[in-house]
C-alpha cells in the first residue's frame, strides 16, 4: 500500500535505457515526491551513474532482494525481466508500474491509461500495467469519440520512431544514416535491414496469422483499455526514420455519426489531447514538434465519405514520455492521490 | 497517329527533372524505337545536356513550335506546362502521354495503367494521361483482387518518398540529414518543414474538406482506371524521409470473401506484381529493395478479422519508374503495337 506518505522510495528497473531514463526524468520534472531513487539495471550496466535532482546515482544490480522497502517499482527492462522480477516486487510490498507487455494482457492485472481507465487501478494485486507507446497515444485520442460515438471499429497504420526499440536503435539511425550520406551501405544490427532512408513494416516478432505482434497489441490492449471487447480493430504497424514520436494514421467507424467540427470540438476539451489542426495555415502534428511533450496531438480530423459514419485522424506523441515515462508516472501520481 | 513506323520522333518535355531523366533512361533500356530524342525544358533548364544511348544531346527551350514533326511528346514538367502545351503538341499531331495531373480527370482523355485497363487507350483523343504515382501502383495490386471479388471499399495511408515532389526535394532531405547530423537546423525551402528524420502528413494543396489533393487522386483515379465508380477509397497521404520508393499500407474491403493465400496466389500471377510476402523469413517489401524495378512489390497480405471480407496490405514501388516513367513508356510501347 502507498498511500498516505509524503514521500516514496522509488525503483526505476532498467535506468539506463531510453525509456529509464525518461522516466527518471519526468519523476523529477513533475516533482514526484521521491524519498529516495534507486536505479536498477542488469549487471552489465550496474556500476553506471544517473542523475536525479542534479545528483548522481550510482546504478545498482537487479536482484532477488533489490525490493525490499521500495514502495513504487518503475519497470523498463523487458518482458523476460518483468515476468521474474515484478512478481517478487509485488510480493516485497511493492507496487510495480510495468511498462513491458508481460503483464497487459493478463485478466487480474490493470491496463491504465490514466485519461482513460484510471478506474481499473481500484483493483490492482500488486503489478499495473503500463500500455504499449503506440496503444496510449491512440486511446487517449479516441476514448472522447467513443464516449460519445461509439467507435465499432479502428484500422490504423503506423509510422514508429526508432526510440520506441530502444537507445542501440537510435545509435543505429545515426551511423546509418551518417554511412549512407557518406555513400557507404551501413550494416544493421538492432533491425533486420537498414532502417536510414528506409521504412520496415516489421515491429516487434511476426505471428503466425501474419500480424506482428505489435499490431496485435494495438487490437488487444485498446479493447481492454477502452473496456469493450466490441471494439475492432485491424493495424499495420510501420518503423519509419525518425528518432523520437510515434505517427497514427486512424480510420474509425462510429455507430453514431461525428462530423469533423463535432469530433475536433470534443476532442478540444479531451484530457491530455491537443487538437493541431488547421491544414490551411499548415497545422498538423508531425514528429517534431511533439518531441518533449506530454500532450497527444490530434489533427487532419476529416469525415470520411467511403461509409455513413466514419472519421480520419492523424495522432503524433512523443512515444518515451507519454507512450511510456510520463503516462508510467502518471500513473504512479494515481496511485499516491 | 503513332502506329506503323519503325521509329518514331519523341519529345520528352521536362527532361532535366527527376522523372524526365528517368524516362529517357526508361525509353533507352527498353529499347524504345526511337529515331529521334528532343529533350525540352523550361529556359531556365535550356542548354544543359541530358545524354541518350552514350550521347549528349541539347535540352532544348519548350515553345509552341516545338511539337513539329513529333510523334510522341511525354510531358512531366508539371501541371500548368501541361495545361497549355499539350493541346499544343496534340494539334500538332503528337500522342501526349503527360504525367501531370492536368488532364486526368478530363472524361475525353484515358487514364491509363497497362496492366490495368489498355483497353482505354483505343478512344484517346491526342491526350493520354499517366495516373499519378501513388495510384499507379495501389491499382496494379488491387485490380486483380478486384476481378476476383469485387473491392467495395479502400482505406489507404500511403509513406512516399521525395523523389515524387522532385530533385530539390531529395537535396532537401540529403542536406536536411546532413545539418541535422551536424546538430545544426535545417532551413526547409521545397516543404513547409523539415523531412529529414520527421513525418509530414500534408502532399500536395489542401481542400476545403480537410482531404489532400493527393489524397483525392488516390480516390477518384483509381475509380477512373478500374472503371468502376461504386468503388469507395479513403485515403491519408504522408511524405517519409526516403528517396525512392513509396509504400503503402492498404486495406480492402471486398463483396465476395478472399482468403490470404487465394490473394497470394491471385497475386502471383498477375502482371506487373512481385509477390514478396514471407514474413517468416522476414521477407517484406520496402522502399530499399525497389529502387530501380519496374514491378510494384506486394507482402505483408492478412485477412482482416475487424470485417467479414477484409484484407490487409503492404504494397511498395519505384514512384520514379513504374509510378511514372515506366508507366509512360509502357503506355506508348502499347501505341506503337
Amino acid at each position: 500500500m502507498v498511500k498516505g506518505k509524503s514521500s516514496y522510495r522509488v525503483a526505476v528497473v532498467g535506468a539506463t535505457g531510453a525509456v529509464g531514463e525518461e522516466m527518471i526524468q519526468v519523476l523529477e520534472e513533475r516533482k514526484f515526491p521521491v524519498e529516495q531513487l534507486f536505479p536498477l539495471a542488469s549487471a552489465r550496466s550496474a556500476g553506471a551513474t544517473v542523475e536525479f535532482h542534479q545528483k548522481p546515482l550510482l546504478v545498482e544490480e537487479l536482484t532477488a532482494t533489490s525490493f525490499q522497502d521500495i514502495d513504487i517499482a518503475l519497470f523498463s527492462a523487458g518482458s523476460d525481466v518483468s515476468k521474474q522480477f515484478a512478481p517478487i516486487a509485488a510480493n516485497a510490498g511493492a507496487v510495480v508500474i510495468d511498462n513491458s507487455a508481460a503483464w497487459r494482457m493478463d485478466p487480474s492485472v490493470p491496463l491504465v491509461v490514466p485519461e482513460v481507465n484510471a478506474h481499473d487501478l481500484d483493483r490492482h494485486g500488486g503489478i499495473i500495467a503500463n500500455p504499449n507507446c503506440s496503444t496510449i497515444q491512440m486511446v487517449v485520442a479516441l476514448k472522447p469519440l467513443h464516449d460519445k460515438a461509439r467507435i465499432r471499429r479502428i484500422v490504423v497504420t503506423t509510422f514508429q520512431s526508432v526510440s520506441g526499440t530502444g537507445k542501440e536503435a537510435m545509435d543505429e539511425l545515426l551511423e546509418g544514416s551518417r554511412a549512407l550520406l557518406g555513400f557507404k551501405e551501413p550494416q544493421p544490427k538492432v533491425y533486420p535491414y537498414r532502417i536510414a532512408f528506409n521504412c520496415l513494416p516489421h515491429i516487434d516478432e511476426f505471428l503466425p496469422s501474419g500480424y506482428t505482434k505489435e499490431e496485435m497489441k494495438l487490437a488487444n490492449e485498446t479493447r481492454k483499455i477502452l473496456g469493450d471487447s466490441a471494439v475492432k480493430v485491424t493495424a499495420t504497424t510501420v518503423r519509419v526514420p525518425v528518432f523520437i514520436g510515434h505517427s497514427e494514421s486512424i480510420n474509425i467507424e462510429t455507430e453514431h455519426r461525428l462530423t469533423a467540427n463535432e469530433a475536433r470540438a470534443i476532442l478540444s476539451t479531451a484530457p491530455g489531447v491537443v487538437v493541431y489542426d488547421d491544414p490551411g495555415h499548415q497545422i498538423y502534428p508531425m514528429p517534431l514538434d511533439v518531441v518533449g511533450k506530454d500532450e497527444v496531438y490530434v489533427g487532419r480530423i476529416r469525415e470520411d465519405e467511403s461509409i455513413p459514419n466514419g472519421l480520419n485522424l492523424w495522432v503524433v506523441a512523443d512515444n518515451l514520455r507519454k507512450g511510456a515515462a510520463v503516462n508510467a508516472v502518471q500513473i504512479a501520481e494515481l496511485l499516491i492521490r
